[in-house]
């Protein structure tokens, strides 16, 4: 499968073999910027975080990077000094295949942890991947990210300013330790906006917060995950403000593309087969409905629930009651889609049950919740877990 | 299979099939004293709580109660008034045909949530239940309190104390929603122990805090969760005084008891094929060590990896690391059994991981994480999830 992405002004890309998997399949990618583009960056929020991470996360806060080298198959995550010599040297050797500073190339990984990223395989592969480097080579890279995804994620917008255009391109990969409190999973934006590194940095939080920050497939969260934007400035359109009409358009065209990205994910969960939107309202505050979805989100019971289809509202109240939030269960209300399932904390009934089964059966819908206590709303991504997401885990090294 | 329980003097038990079950297994149960007996419980703290833990609760306060009324196949949870109703009009119905005042019997359900215990098969079934009390009767007892359980979970202490005895027997049922913050699960220990309710209240508290609030299966809790001691003082030992021998020989049985059935119902956690004890050591605090211990057993990505027999270390530091206690991955250690697998954060390779692997083919191992921080140390009871459990969950009222 081939997706159709449109160029970005100011970016190449490439992805090949280098062997870092065991299969033949796509596993080093990179992204070079014609000049130092601006770059914000979310990284994981674990203890353990991975030897690319500590890299790029030193690299990003310069404000400006010009390439991103990728590989999937190893996370280098838990390998000590040898992991961050590994990342060093293959980011170095880029750099020096590409004519930068070391400094401008951020390394990203994913894959197995604990072990050592063969540096020698990278090297060896650099010649050929820095020649793959075409305007048109987003495709390629989107492959070469992928570790047990069923098929790359992209999502793309482009902006009309006046005459001008600009371009946004996300890429991501899965599928599984898919969690917030964090930029979650590999992601990465390549747009040729024109910006100021706050303004970036800013639209990326709140974008990650309204995207990956509400989407779960197993309540894991990895030592790799990150999130990143890099900006070329290559538009003919006109910087972007804090404030105006233009940075608004780039703010919600970022989200856009980061949440289709988190749904692309959570689709591709490791087996997943339905996606429910969980949808709280009525809670004293935002923040507590999140905490309410959330709860609801990660419930293996409603997930194995999703699994077979069965509008089990008990298990959908019961997390719920666990979620650390304060409402009368007796005036919760369920409804899978439009269809009402639960009032005042009691089941409606066999003939519900039966037209909520139906959209159950369907690859989408929302579960909302109601808890009557005030305004409070929140939406979080969740995805039923089946037999395949059994096989992936217990088997995955083997 | 059936267990033989020693009796425990002062109280008679009995199980039948009332029906409320689909199948025709054991489906009402019944302990009854043969005077009100010294009574303590922990309850669920979830805000959903079903109508028999309402019930409950409000007279376990009287400190003595008289006899329990158990059904399985329905947990009378999320049902109303009409559900409360049933609670009363049941426990009342058992009062009648024991000639005790309706306060002095206790509810408890487990099963299905959102379905009205059926009140009419509970009175049509209390002649044969009363008319089979037993002294003998606690096998039949403990069957009939079981939902998705492989098959019945009993623990018996026998105290000596001079030339006196003092018998405990314990009993519960699992086996998904099995999460600690309360008591979880239904279960229930008889003794003919002598004591004052405070202290016994105590001794609940603390023994529930070291077996079920550090045992889990699926990270679940549950709206009907109990554990309920009924001590009739019926032995001929003295009574138990705080702080003595024979009341720190009773905490410590009970403790041994609720350990024992925690234990046995994450054995049987729905499919689970592998048990084990997470031990972490070199916390600041036991608190802290607690803390990621529990991340450790409530990780899909571990339990799937035990699934798989995989000593995939990467996610158990991966884990630890997102607990939200600080440590230096670095410093990181992690055995099997005695097969260390992990120093300073790093693994040890193929041949330590081969031995682990081997370990890992048992039913019980321990997961030893070290932090090297300090003193404080924790351990936390986990399974394996596997197919069975998505099998028995994505089907479970179909």
């Amino acid at each position: 499968m081939t997706t159709k992405i449109p160029q970005v002004p100011g970016f190449r890309f490439a992805g090949v073999t280098a062997g870092i998997k065991k299969t033949s399949l796509p596993d080093l990618a990179l992204a070079v910027a014609d000049k130092p583009a601006t770059t914000a960056a979310v990284f994981t929020q674990n203890l353990v975080f991975a030897a690319p991470v500590k890299v790029a996360r030193e690299r990003v806060k310069q404000g400006k990077c010009q390439a991103v080298l990728v590989n999937s198959g190893n996370a280098n995550a838990c390998t000590g000094k040898p992991g961050l010599d590994a990342a060093l040297a293959t980011t170095k050797a880029a750099a020096l295949a590409l004519k930068l500073a070391p400094g401008l190339v951020l390394p990203a990984s994913t894959g197995v942890i604990g072990q050592v990223l063969p540096t020698e395989k990278v090297l060896a592969a650099l010649p050929a991947l820095v020649n793959a480097l075409d305007e048109g080579g987003a495709a390629a890279f989107s492959h070469a990210i992928l570790t047990t995804d069923q098929g790359p994620k992209v999502s793309t917008r482009t902006l009309r300013l006046g005459k001008h255009t600009v371009t946004l391109v996300g890429m991501a990969k899965g599928a599984g330790m898919i969690h917030p409190r964090m930029a979650t999973t590999l992601a990465f934006v390549f747009t040729d906006a024109k910006l100021a590194q706050p303004l970036l940095s800013r639209a990326l939080r709140v974008a990650t917060d309204q995207s990956f920050n509400v989407a779960t497939v197993d309540g894991e969260t990895s030592t790799n995950d990150m999130i990143l934007v890099m900006a070329s400035g290559a538009t003919d359109a006109p910087a972007l403000k804090a404030g105006d009409r233009g940075s608004k358009l780039f703010q919600a065209a970022l989200q856009e593309v980061l949440r289709d990205l988190a749904e692309m994910i959570v689709s591709d969960g490791e087996g997943a087969e339905h996606v429910a939107d969980v949808e709280v309202r009525g809670a004293k505050t935002d923040a507590d409905a999140r905490k309410v979805a959330q709860r609801i989100a990660t419930s293996l019971l409603v997930k194995t629930a999703m699994h077979g289809k069965d509008p089990n509202w008990g298990r959908i109240l019961s997390a719920a009651g666990m979620a650390g939030v304060r409402f009368d269960p007796e005036r919760a209300t369920i409804h899978i889609d439009d269809v009402a399932i639960v009032k005042d904390g009691i089941g409606l009934g066999p003939d519900a049950e039966a037209r909520a089964r139906l959209i159950m059966a369907g690859p989408k819908y929302k579960i909302r919740v109601g808890i009557g206590r005030g305004k409070g709303r929140a939406s979080y991504l969740t995805c039923d877990i089946g037999h395949r997401y059994i096989d992936v885990n217990a088997g995955y090294r083997s």
